[in-house]
């Protein structure tokens, strides 16, 4: 058995990590911190979890972590992370960081989005963990940057089409579409019932953090400088996230290319399931699973290729790849305890 | 492997089965019905099972269903089942029937809330499928007649105490509420998005059918007549049925009391969690879930007892228990394919 | 013009006092308070209302509201209001405050439920808000106590009942329903949009401070001591009561009688509307508006009377009828400014 | 008073010119058609409308209309109206035509968006109904093509700067976002609550009806052929739409330019607030309301422009659009019977 800690363990991914983990049949779940709930049980944070979770939360300990895991999640606002992941690194315990402070290869663009970086000598090792491109990277990775969700839902449609240089690259529009439980547990106005509840919103507006972990993968896999207008809205429901992604082909494009190089690219992965354009991606279709929904279709009359994608934001956003990923490293089915069945509602 | 049918697999009861039978390790789904969507793929109704569920949907036919089917579920409205089941189990199929059609011993009382029933030399010989109560006989049943929801909601927290002799049983009132699922697939105001959004009401007050269901157990388990006033609400969600109970105690009545006559009702059976009066019931808890959480309180100054209840009403109050039923039938372990973890949220 | 003053203008029943005396036609609103937000433009806070409301918040000043004010609002949490309150009367402004502060006569009572009470000598002299079945005595008030939206929504359907000593006054049994928005602006976990969306449950249970309250008026206007069980719970939507109330019946009780029974009670009253057994109230109904819809049915067989009501928790259950009970004090028509025709959906 | 007669009035747009015109000042309602219910009250459909709206609705009979209206809304699903419309304009009728029949001024556009059109005599004298930028033309009207939802919430932000020749004309992009009601009343899988709750998706992508609509206007008022990208979404809410543009500008754009633009060609016009680039637009502060709120943002790093607009769906569009433009042609202030304060929540 795979011993797993979480740090960070109470908040929305932090718990999601929880669910799925402790349904893996290959993970003993042996750590779960939690500055806020420390010495409580877990299932008296989340009392849907009573008879099924019996770990009680602990207080942040390197020692405990490097003691009790052979792999540690990070779930935690970024800044943390970058504070103990060198140590636990050192100790080769394998980490899965879910905050940005591992995401980017370049100090200086995590430095203009974020804050001072303290552990830019792991920059170098650390993999990008987005599990269908980067494979292969990641299954000799100690470190995985896990991507954030807006990423995870943008990246997907978009590498297959960037890497065949299909698309116009100054054209790329993101418009994006997230949950409220993305905005996480802590308590904001953001998250607030009733100013959230029947209200739909832009927010920040081309300024998003997000925004430079896409061009940056975009640019590494396409090899020339991408820079995408980004838009995050907020849609009044708890899971899901949707993605509608414009772009201007560089020649004229079928549908069947556009099919025929997002089947290609991912044909074996589980994850992935093109559905268009005869279906169209739907957040419900994909709610508290792994699974990236995406679809296409071609404005003729306007010469632009639309792409679409539906991830449930804490799963395959968040702690569902972050399992996936944890899979791969550990040289196990992708798949393992990730094939729970979706919901017809 | 038992090979399992359902019939009516496209509402939302029968979806649901799908669901939890896909998942289930001792379980190969060999026939869906669906008048509706005859010839069509399941994944195509249901989208979120591509690549989950390559099942076709087929027209109900008796000899198909007896040819590969080792157990039935008929999940369609009331009369419908009485005309099938007979065939079923004269040919050796066990069956559990999500209908009312085989859940009243007594046919008059049936008769009097539905209408004429054709299969009633079967009545005797089916077993009410509330699988904490009447595990024994399920055990060796080859007809259940699976629980309505709000019975299920009601019953369990309910059953323990009457049997004591606890309440005083002229005082009950019963006060449901559901979320909207419970109203099926088909069209109807009822489930009209913005008629039920952002509303809350009352519905069948007082005449609803389940009524009498929960009487006709009450009856039968504390062995006098037992008549409840029940009143059903909608609740605008999707998944979720919670249920409060108000009774005046025989004699004066401590909360410890209460606790131990439900933890020692329901010891060892994995799917009830008494929480209260430490946590309450919430149906988020249970979503997606078979379990059914029970709260208590004591209301001192006005001695009385107030119960309550939190099902997935697609699951505990349908699909969820009708395959608990089935692994009691079989003499599998009672929660076999239905442990997925909860949803923190 | 009536000059008005809120204070506390930028929680949800300040706010919705401020949507309500806008539009008032003898009404000019003069002052609004705000702790958190002084010195900012109330549209700042509240966008929806650019364009509409051009006043800016200030800080709470005794002074400014004796000045500038005929009547004045206390929309606070309680404690507050009875430090101020006794100065404003003082200086014969009118005030209506949305609190507990005034509620009770009996300050013990409230000094059991609440804590010390510092302005005892005006428990004499406040009278309770419940516009319908105080009318007489509000006309004469300088001062009301704005009953609770709980109480609002149990005391119109049973008062009239009560009074006609129609029902048995041991075995009357309250559930009540309640949107989120009842809990308030202020953060809280308990209004944290992914813990209460899709959620259902109840808080509470038989000690909430809404009880005595109940209690006490009911008592008032039975002539005996009256102690109902009252259990509420909350609905995922921002708006809304639903309240069912269970009872039986001093003696055998028609439907046309107890029809009779509200009709005369609420005859000439525009804000209540008798609407069963035909029709049954439901919160989308009466959103935004002052209405409280009342059913009833007879529970033949169990004997027993079920009313049910449905209010919107903000206007009929705090600020709609605070401006009501305005209305009354100043002379006016009761309903003016509160004539907003009900949305369809 | 201005007789006034809806035809199609149980529909939620029928539904909601009932709500707004009850409270118009200057209107007296005098026919309400309806084929469903015809002969029943409009509140036992509606029994929010209790004791506010005692209108019986009818058979549609246009001797009735003509007989007893001064303007006649067509509240019904295209086709219908331009079999009626002939006649209520040759008996000096002023219509507000709600469906798309009048609004294409090219008949074989029209065609090859819907069906074979049997009034074009009529389309050169019906005046596209979009109040801020045809106003003076829809003071002369006799009849007025009142804009679709997302054509209004796309041209609104986008008319001033096309006007003004500031954005490239092939680089537009329109991701629209609406609320659930704007499917109307009829019974369909895509209004079934536990179908759209908890569900984000797009729907006609690049194939939406309003698409071609958008184009025309922009075309007429740009003075060239324009044709943007047009992707539909829906958001599970009841009421709302939001509306993101994005644009590359012809040359570098300042954020002080766009304020200017818009608000000099708003200037005056009571519906529409210019909210960006400080505060953005949302769903919520137009619940409703006749506002049309319009943000905008320039993603310098990118060259776009981002406009964004919040309207309510039903209301400015659809309804409350309606009634503006029927104030306008009869010579009132536009905003009679409009200016309802907002809800703070």
């Amino acid at each position: 058995m795979i011993r797993a800690g979480i740090v960070g363990s109470t908040g929305y991914a932090g718990a999601e990590l929880v669910r799925l983990l402790v349904g893996h049949p290959d993970v003993a779940l042996t750590v779960l911190t939690s500055r806020q709930f420390a010495d409580q049980r877990f299932d008296a944070v989340y009392p849907a979890m009573a008879g099924v979770v019996d770990n009680t939360c602990e207080a942040l300990s390197l020692e405990h972590l490097i003691e009790k895991c052979d792999v540690v999640f990070t779930a935690l606002p970024h800044k943390i992370p970058m504070e103990i992941v060198p140590d636990l690194v050192e100790h080769n315990i394998k980490v899965v960081d879910l905050s940005a402070d591992f995401r980017f290869r370049d100090a200086a663009l995590y430095e203009a989005f974020y804050q001072r970086h303290t552990a830019k000598n792991l920059l170098d090792r650390a993999v990008y963990g987005l599990s269908e491109v980067y494979r292969e990277a990641i299954r000799a990775a100690e470190l995985v940057g896990n991507p954030g969700c807006y990423p995870t839902s943008t990246l997907l449609p978009l590498v297959p089409l960037l890497k065949k240089d299909m698309l116009a690259i100054d054209t790329i529009v993101v418009d994006s579409k997230s949950g409220v439980s993305g905005a996480g547990r802590s308590l904001s106005m953001g998250s607030h019932y009733s100013e959230m509840n029947e209200s739909f919103k832009a927010y920040k507006v081309a300024v998003h953090r997000h925004n430079p972990e896409i061009d940056a993968i975009l640019t590494r896999e396409s090899g020339v400088q991408v820079s995408v207008t980004f838009v995050p809205h907020l849609v009044p429901m708890t899971r899901g996230m949707f993605t509608t992604i414009y772009a201007t082909p560089r020649k004229s494009l079928s549908l069947e290319a556009i099919r025929s190089c997002l089947e290609s690219y991912y044909e074996g992965r589980p994850f992935v399931r093109v559905v268009g354009p005869e279906g169209l991606p739907d957040t419900r279709n994909v709610r508290g699973t792994n699974f990236c929904d995406i679809g296409f279709t071609v404005d003729e009359p306007r010469r632009r290729v639309i792409l679409t994608s539906a991830i449930d934001n804490l799963v395959k956003g968040a702690a569902g790849q972050a399992v996936q990923n944890m899979n791969i490293m550990f040289g196990l089915d992708e798949s393992a305890g990730l094939l729970n069945v979706p919901f017809p509602v």
